[in-house]
């Protein structure tokens, strides 16, 4: 069967891992920043290079095509280039090297495709320097206003309209990604989590992506002395907020094996060893497949007493997200070509966001994943065996090669009952 | 018996308000910043007024001395004049005007005393703008070096030792306070507790100041993608440190009623709520006027386990303060004042530290309490009603004038058995 390079793999992975490397393994690569851009500039000059066409949409998501051989809809890949702070070199990065790789090998084997074939770089992915997360693909499919995500600043007061503007990637609407011109979106990405891993397996067959419900808890006491205010007499927002985590915890953890959920970030005012904690807010973050168990989790934070250790507890939605299945078509090319390369593999959803859960909103997507090792991701370790990334890319060129081939003219986009 | 002017004292209080006044009810005065500056300013053309005389040390604690009419050692009364951020009109600063007060009321009404009296203003009780708390009476006391506190820089990067040259203040270290020519040192302060005003009683007569120890405890988990990490593989500091600060919360409560225990600060890292918190510490103050029952507090966290929810748990001492008991004899004249005085007190101990309790290491000292209303303390609610002011400084006076009268050489600092 057709594979890419392990060696132009390796180099392009190891070139992109100096923009915004930071001295530890690991990479800073906000959205837009100098490093970013450098990234992009490199991505381009390599497209250019093997003689694709690059524009880029009003948005600065660059699409750089290699033509078909008939008058197709095109076949999109990609991914991201931006990273989270002190992030690690194949989240996202992987997806849009290893799709510029399976263009590098078609072109330099002289295979031609029926369909265009177009590598993606999607902007902000990650969201950290302009919330939210996925920002691009959301405008695009109609998650965002426009107008809401250009107005977003950093931290430093630039907006991302600016960012945009400075960049020296902003093209033209018309531009973006044309759900009715395009076949089918295909993304390799890292898995982030440590399940292929920890079965020693290659290859994740990506059946869709978890819904979510995020939620702010915010447990109100009274701010007073540490020393001057005896213990019976105290609202002490921490130690109830620290009682509620464990509580929901204990709920939480009985409504579905498979449902994640995390306190992530706990802030607490006015955070004095000497001040008894008057004001806790905490995050709640539940992720699963079926709506029905984000149901629960929400009716349990819903459940929740109106006063805990004297303090008022009051919940608001941060944001939710419906679940997303990929296009069943598209995962049976992924798991068939998994299976016919000889590469262990498994079913699985994602539990982190990606820009293919709002392609798939537009036309029918899939994704494969490769193994994060030691599960570890969003910090300076997360790492991937350029084995497994040079075999999710084969993984990768075979599927597109299947979708090019296969003379459908429209893939089913509504999962099988 | 005699009485200072109520009004005179309502008139100080509204004006020494005034010096960086919140708008919200309260004062931002960090020491020795411009409005802490003004406020000492005004105490001091005061004190001249009054025929004091003024001297500063090397710390810039004022010193303003009536003269009395034998060759003997003299009583010393004051508190301090900073604030917190966004804190109190009264804390620390009733304790210099009620001074000052008592200082007028004498000059005004001609009475003369044996010993010479002295106003003091401490610097920096607060410990905010340069930490720690208590700063310059611990310098005095023995406590901190003086080359470690002059070093010491606030967020600008301003150190003390460049506040001090600035502030016009600093005078010569032959100033300072010297216990061999003091014969009682006394401070009226609020209680910065709901004590007295729930009970309804005018005075707290304080018997000391309760030990205290301070810990950071940390947790160290793993930071992981909120999504991807399946609740089995997670090593989720914040969900640790929660049962944590649970179980040491029903530990600690079961030592000793009169136990103050507080977790009052809470840091997360990284604090997304996408994101599996890796690290997590907190802080953990303890107060007791009994040094056994501190150490009980010590032997729980020191059988802490080495591991909670999968997570490595570490604590280190931050600090650590021996209780204070104040000169006995001292104490009962406040006793017997207040009680002839006919207002409603209790004995008591300070769970807050005060300057009084570094002095105590020097020479016999006391303190006297008055209400805080609703016990609000470090906030901009903080208040104390004006007759219970104008109560406290009547019985600072009358204090003063038997310590003066005692003809006692010395005082005893131990406390009875």
């Amino acid at each position: 069967m057709p594979a890419v390079s392990r060696e132009r793999l390796k180099e392009k992975i190891d070139r992109f891992k100096t923009f915004g490397r930071t001295g530890r393994g690991g990479i800073s690569r906000l959205s837009l920043s100098p490093p970013a851009l450098e990234a992009r500039a490199e991505f381009c000059r390599r497209c250019r290079a093997l003689g694709l066409d690059v524009t880029t949409d009003d948005l600065a998501n660059i699409y750089a095509t290699r033509g078909g051989t008939e008058a197709l809809p095109r076949i999109v890949t990609g991914s991201h280039l931006d990273s989270v702070v002190r992030g690690g070199c194949h989240d996202g990065t992987l997806g849009v090297l290893a799709a510029l790789e399976v263009v590098e090998t078609l072109v330099g084997e002289g295979v031609p495709t029926r369909h265009p074939l177009t590598v993606m770089v999607w902007t902000n992915e990650e969201g950290v320097r302009f919330p939210p997360a996925m920002m691009s693909s959301g405008v695009l499919a109609g998650k965002f206003g426009k107008e809401a995500v250009l107005a977003v600043r950093d931290a430093d007061g630039v907006s991302f309209a600016e960012a945009l503007r400075l960049s020296g990637y902003q093209g033209e609407e018309r531009n973006r990604l044309n759900p009715r011109d395009c076949l089918a979106y295909l993304e390799l990405h890292i898995e982030q989590g440590p399940v292929l891993h920890d079965a020693g397996e290659t290859v994740g067959v990506v059946l869709g992506v978890a819904g979510m419900c995020n939620y702010t808890i915010t447990v109100s006491g009274q701010a007073n002395h540490a020393g001057a205010t005896p213990m019976g007499k105290r609202r002490d927002a921490l130690f109830a907020a620290s009682r509620l985590i464990c509580r929901l915890h204990e709920e939480l953890a009985g409504l579905d094996e498979s449902l994640v959920f995390t306190f992530g970030r706990i802030d607490c005012f006015p955070n004095l060893h000497t001040i008894v904690p008057g004001e806790v807010s905490f995050s709640l973050d539940a992720r699963h497949q079926d709506r029905l168990v984000l149901r629960r989790v929400v009716e349990a934070i819903k459940s929740l007493p109106p006063e805990i250790e004297s303090c008022a507890v009051r919940h608001e939605e941060a944001w939710a997200r419906e679940p997303t299945a990929f296009a069943p078509e598209l995962v049976e090319y992924v798991r068939k070509n998994a299976d016919a390369l000889g590469y262990p593999n498994r079913d699985m959803y994602s539990g982190a966001g990606h820009d293919a859960q709002y392609a798939q909103d537009m036309l029918p997507s899939a994704m494969i994943f490769v193994p994060s090792i030691n599960g570890l991701s969003h910090c300076e370790e997360e790492s991937t065996n350029l084995d497994d990334c040079w075999k999710g890319a084969n993984v990768l060129l075979n599927t597109i090669l299947d979708v090019d081939g296969s003379g459908v003219e429209r893939f089913t986009s509504e999962p099988v009952a």
